[in-house]
């Protein structure tokens, strides 16, 4: 009902424009205590920020949060948090020749269908900048999670037919290697030919696909609700609410439909006194309800919508046109890579709320 | 939080164990006149029916929904409808000897460490029996959609290795098929390698994981809402709140990843002075919000954790022992089968609530 | 927007229409561990029940309520609990009559213009019946708040110009001589006048209006929340949400409006070591938080609508006509008093989620 | 749960403390299409501007309010609407010197009690700045309603033991006198008893209680929802929110008590072909649906708990201690008069909310 709000105790709205005067979260429900800083959400914000590195799109604007209210003394108070994002690099001119086109790949159809009016200016509220809102509250949720052990990470599993090898479930040399590559893949010899196959889609004008993978390490059983709140219907719908992802999986996903019961079957097994499964085909979750295995899922995103080719289209009147993307205009060759932060947030705001939520699960 | 509702505005509250005395379903925000009928629900519920052949579980109850409010003269009412079906077939005593084992694949052991009670009666509340309410309530929703214009189904795409190869968009003929076959897959020559499979599977005691897919036609363009209600979010939130599912897809899914964006942008075109996309790998949704486009994708299930071989495992208080399915325990050596009818349900209530809820998009 | 749904994370959900096949309560969100049996529910049901005396409706069906999900063994499970309340006197034949009239002073108008379609039979939805489904919801919320160390209880304060003089604070005696009293009134000399008051109105056929009064002992300071969830919020929108209220106060309530700021602080003192308040015009909540004081504050209700006596009105065509009581219709001359049992549970009901969102507040 | 959000479909969430760097309001669930600029939304605010007359505090700052997203090309597109309001005029250091006493009347105890920590400076979130924030998501609101033909107005009805006197029903009459008036009391006479008291409470350094009444005229029959979202129902959970109430009335309310059936019951007739109530004792709804009536009732308001004379309080550390106002502190001698546009707000946004959910309740 409120499309701009996710989580249901620690609960997140997001507002604003990709090329308003800003865009900014507020965190309702998040608990009192928390210590947290502008600079933090900045740093966790930086990791998703353009022009980082030549395979992601080179908007120059390092975006600057600031903490409005909720927080006193440097610690959270209970009230809400708001955190405002000015856009500052929102030249707009350079889209007003294609307002009056239908984008492909893009929502200014179905916006225009819905409501009318649409904001063309740099997609506005349909803009992938929003998530920079969900990064934000994400590093709360973070801070919170670490205060309960629990440690999360994301990363390219696969760009257009590479896919990693991920040879580790060590986390802090997971996380490590992620973010050292300069395409957030934590297996050096994949990441290599996946630079090389940016290389080539940017020559070509082109984009693409790929996959994210991510992992929380550390989460008790018992987390996460039965029937329509499973962690995993949640951790979906979080994904799914990204823009350009077309796919989610949990634990061994569609890869199960291929397999018999007798070997997905994750047989429980104690492990220095931990109930533990040999095997984590389930993907952390049995029921909808954590086992205390590691949470790990994967999502699909599409191969980014706005590519240099010109495009045959419609006008806004339907008459036949062709669609050229503005002289200037920030090209993202795969948009999965700069998600992997973005995919960390998510994970750490489902998290958040079911542990919340979890206690009240009992008298 | 509401773990045992769905929904917006049109919104389902489930509640019921497997063994208890009856389980059911409360609709609030169903809008006043739809017609309706206990034998449409029943209709409805009929296709779910285990026992219905071979090839599902043999559990012989035929189930007897039964309106216990908010329909008068044949109409809803704009008041809650509550839905019972009672539990006949509840033979517990069998589920004495495992009460004290941890189910591998089943939920018991997160139910335990999140309650610290559980009933373990035929898996509880754990147990896909809770779909059958969501069948009853979506009986209730698809006769909204049809009144709108709107038609789904969903059928068998894969069964194992076998996939189906479907080709026709017609609609009637594709149900037609779909329910005239055995294991719901409109295709004649993948039904009979499928039964062929599962003929197999039951012979050696194991089990299958499939893949479901489904459709809607005649959705108008404008539907649903931008960020966090996007339809595929909501997709995705339904289907993975399903026991047993893995993976869910929108459009091209998790193919989307080897995809290029020449070659993914669906280009929009006129059809009949209407605006269509030439391709549809979107799976009918840009922004989340519809096309107007089929709304399309796919959902993964793994092979059924009831298995009829002995597994290892451990007691509640962490002691190994052996696993094994009761005598007569009832075993379906393919849940995706009987999901069909669910997935269609979960596809009509999240398009209900959207629907709904666009009535408030526009001053 | 569930308009039949009331709470946050205690969460219940009714059904039903006055002369239906059933009336219900889903209870979703309650917590795993509490002891309860529908011989309990029926207690407190027992006590709203009418025909109780000849102060109430002579409706002579003893309710009998059956717990149909979510208690195992005798606890609740953390699994939705469905309570079904059969209607049986349920003779709906003298409602044909009036189906076409407008009654003064009740919802079939509104409903009607609403909805276009009403369910006239006792009243359908709009019935006062609803409320037994709040009193066996309660009845659990009762079992928790005990469990806390949560007392409560509500009594008539005043019918017509009778007003009760209270002067006692000690709990148990208190509901004692409340629930003695055939009015629901602790005031022995008051009951005296209120049963004449009403003989008088039962004679001319006429009825009265009545105020409750309500006091929870025993919350602890800090539970509520701010601003939307303030404690009197919820209790007012609780209060308000029943059948023929047309007015809420807190603490000094309107009186309030009367009185100065030096008079009206309540001063802080140390008693035994705990922070309390010398005097407690608040009515137990600063800021919509609860200061430890006990909560206290009162509940308006009209004059019963269904009066014996004639009175002009319309057809639902716009007719001019004569409204009158089908003969053997169930008339209560006082509806505030059978609604003390309901005010407690409403109590019950805001506290028990406001004691539960609490465990999220802090880190 | 979401303490910091009201309505359901036309959804708030206010945040920001009284000393913080600014205060705002997100509006999640506005229509596309109104009409809205910055500078309707500081008239708004200007209305209860503090320092706009000697009978309120003399807070110089003027509120600038600045819509930072939603509105594009001078309308709303349907997206999440931010407005930010900085404070400017925040000395905070004059509340260092009573940030360790519990004040008096005020919730910092309460607060402390809940989280551990309190923003103490200027009362932090539990200070009356908040409702800034309700008055200008009311702006828009308003538009929304004046579009639908919908207007209303509230003003001083009472302020101590002195009652106005209200002879007419003409809307724009009755809002012109009540904003001509220093008190918002449409009636002249009681006006100058009103500033009277006032100033005779400001030469004592006490404060007054007082009572706000509100009607809202042309809101059509059928608008509303049953049981739990009665327009009475959330009337009150909005007014019981704002700080300082005390009480709250729908039609006769409290005056209820004291009435007979024959005389409450508001008759049906037709009036230039409407049907109509002879009466309006209901205040406008049945069943907690509007009639087609004016939507009427008051609001009670407690005496400022700021007020200059010392009073006895104890230290957090639970010692005595003298409480005195900080030199120089705003004192407004009676809350309520603020608080008239604060409680139009509020009725606004019942309205919308219960407006837009009314285009979901038939087929």
């Amino acid at each position: 009902m409120a499309s701009n709000t996710f989580g249901n105790i620690f609960k997140i709205t997001t507002w604003g424009e990709s090329h308003g005067k800003a865009i900014g979260v507020v965190i309702d429900g998040c608990p009192a205590g928390i210590e947290i800083s502008d600079s933090e959400i900045n740093s966790a914000l930086a990791l998703r920020a353009p022009g980082r590195n030549p395979y992601t799109s080179p908007r120059t604007e390092a975006d600057k949060a600031e903490i409005l209210s909720g927080v006193f003394e440097g610690k959270t108070t209970g009230a809400p948090i708001c955190i405002i994002i000015p856009n500052k690099d929102a030249d707009s001119s350079k889209y007003e020749p294609i307002k009056d086109l239908l984008r492909p790949g893009h929502a200014n159809y179905t916006y225009l269908e819905k409501y009318r009016i649409f904001d063309y200016r740099g997609g506005g509220r349909s803009s992938a900048r929003e998530t920079a809102c969900r990064v934000a509250a994400g590093a709360i949720a973070v801070k919170f999670l670490e205060h309960q052990g629990i440690k999360l990470t994301a990363y390219i599993k696969q760009i257009g037919n590479i896919e990693a090898n991920i040879n580790t479930t060590d986390f802090e040399i997971l996380r490590g290697s992620t973010y050292r590559s300069p395409v957030f893949c934590p297996d050096e010899s994949a990441t290599e030919k996946m630079t090389a196959l940016i290389e080539q889609a940017k020559i070509e004008g082109d984009s693409l696909g790929g996959i994210i993978e991510f992992i929380a390490q550390g989460v008790p059983a018992g987390i996460g609700d039965p029937v329509y709140e499973k962690l995993e219907a949640n951790l979906a719908h979080a994904m799914m609410s990204l823009p350009a992802t077309k796919g989610f999986e949990i634990g061994s996903g569609f890869r199960s439909a291929t397999m018999q019961g007798s070997e997905h079957n994750d047989l429980f097994t104690i492990n220095s006194g931990d109930v533990q499964t040999q095997t984590n085909y389930a993907g952390g979750t049995l029921g909808g309800i954590s086992t205390g295995m590691p949470i790990t899922g994967r999502v699909a995103f599409k191969p980014t919508s706005s590519i240099m080719k010109p495009q045959g289209t419609l006008t806004t009147s339907g008459e036949s046109a062709s669609f050229n993307l503005p002289a200037g205009s920030r090209h993202d060759p795969c948009v999965a890579i700069r998600a992997v932060p973005i995919v960390e947030a998510m994970t750490a705001l489902v998290l958040v709320d079911a542990i919340l939520l979890n206690r009240c699960a009992r008298l």
